[in-house]
């Protein structure tokens, strides 16, 4: 058997972004409230158009399950709030020292470090503060607990905090295949991951291989999703991605193709995408919304 | 009426030291799990004998409420990561840019920058990962979720975050007394409160009218406690204190003896200290651990 495709994917994703938009930004304090320089630079920090792949990930899920997306709005707020918060603090001097990103000056350059390094405290907090005032969100407190207990998971040492200290400590180093599987696991996957299980937890009768399934999809499709990355950096259009290619090698970070090859890596990919599909196998047709987003992970140009 | 005092209560200070300290260490990662900088830096920067005067917030209400120590533990050492995470990113070059705290090297001074930055935010992660996986904690995802809730309150841009910016946004500028007392009641205040009703909500049966006293109190010696520290900062000994004093002045920090003078501003204080006595009242005898602690936040002479 093999998992259908949603025809109605490429709208239903749009859809998703419009929502998530206009829910993150109903969720984010005003610019006219007391501090406003602080909520301006969340604001401008959050609200820049992204692509919103983790939300869609909540959204899909919950598709799959037969969720109403009103019954994961927050889940999908707080994984991008983490996710937002994560670039802005990426982007510092200190860390990755970028000025721009999607087209703009980053958050330190906009308003200043100090400013940058408070927004990425603030979105990690409003991240938890939705899971916990539960607007947008299954009322069992008990699911809701278990919410942030995976977006702690997904944002901290063992996941994406962790990952980003790795992949710090690892410029200009030699790292093994595994290790950089493991970097990636940590700095993207954490996050892809408990975007994909907290959309599965906020359904009250989620089975436990079901759970277990939809977990090898989210670990599949992020390192698929990464190394996607990865070699878009090296061979992608510059003009579809927005910014420059090669940026990765010039700044000696390492990447998937960088250690396995080009080949290796198209090929890696490839089965990680075959694999996550065959995990969608225990929910049928029903699974189609995800099926699609993996298509659509992987396949990408920008 | 008055409350009595605790006679008890030096040495069951120390006692609430000693053990959220083991609490804190336990909690933590150790320090040869991967990535081990990150994890020793953690290490680091909470276990280095603060006063902890947040967990002796939450011991002292638990305690008059007649609830165990064992039952607020996690409520204590959530606080203290979102305390010590404070530091940690408050001492970095681009806001307050200290290189000592505690006599010893800040975070970012002893390991660098980049680490530290992670540091604050997998410290943020810890605190909201223990409220949720709740050990050290009452059973009840209800009561845990409200935990959640109190510490995003008391650490967000309504709070903790928002009391920097303003902070920030204030050196070198006149702010009245209410703008002085709003800037102590984020940066300091929000937190201390969140400490006390954190302590209080793990009680399944805490009456409406308990908790609207306790917060009254939370409230009253938040800015009491911050009045004492800018009055220290003035007048203090800098043997007893462990660093020079007059730097609040040296770096144009608003404060409220340089807005309201030293003598308004130790009235204030002792004010401030009687009417947190004064919320107490409900409580009765059993509220003498908490009088006891105002009686030590508002005579401390570091």
């Amino acid at each position: 058997m093999s998992i259908p495709r949603d025809p109605g994917f490429a709208s239903r994703l749009e859809g998703w972004q419009v929502r998530v938009e206009a829910e993150l930004a109903a969720r984010l304090p005003g610019s006219e409230v007391h501090p406003t320089r602080l909520h301006e630079a969340l604001r401008y920090s959050v609200l820049n158009g992204g692509k919103r792949i983790r939300p869609a990930l909540v959204y899909a899920t919950a598709r799959s399950l037969g969720l109403a997306e009103s019954a994961v709005d927050g889940a999908a707020c707080a994984v991008e709030f983490i996710h937002a918060y994560s670039l802005v603090h990426d982007d510092l001097p200190a860390m990755d020292n970028d000025d721009m990103r999607r087209g703009r000056p980053t958050c330190h350059k906009a308003f200043d470090e100090a400013t940058a390094i408070l927004v990425g405290d603030s979105l990690q907090v409003l991240a938890f503060q939705i899971l916990a005032t539960g607007h947008g969100l299954p009322k069992d407190p008990a699911i809701r607990l278990r919410l942030v207990e995976l977006l702690a998971e997904g944002s901290g040492t063992g996941g994406m905090a962790g990952g980003q200290a790795i992949d710090l400590a690892a410029k200009g180093t030699a790292l093994n295949i595994s290790e950089v599987e493991e970097m990636h696991a940590r700095k993207t996957g954490a996050l892809i991951r408990a975007s994909v299980l907290m959309g599965a937890y906020c359904d009250a009768n989620l089975q436990r291989d079901v759970a277990q399934a939809l977990d090898r999809y989210s670990r599949d499709i992020g390192l698929a999703f990464q190394i996607q990355d990865d070699l878009l950096d090296v061979e992608g259009d510059p003009k579809l991605l927005g910014k420059a290619t090669g940026a990765d090698q010039a700044n000696n970070k390492p990447t998937y193709p960088a250690v396995a090859g080009v080949d290796a890596s198209r090929k890696k990919m490839q089965e990680l995408h075959a694999s996550a599909l065959d995990a969608l196998e225990i929910l049928g047709p029903a699974a189609a919304p995800l099926a699609s987003l993996s298509d659509w992970l992987v396949l990408r140009r920008h």
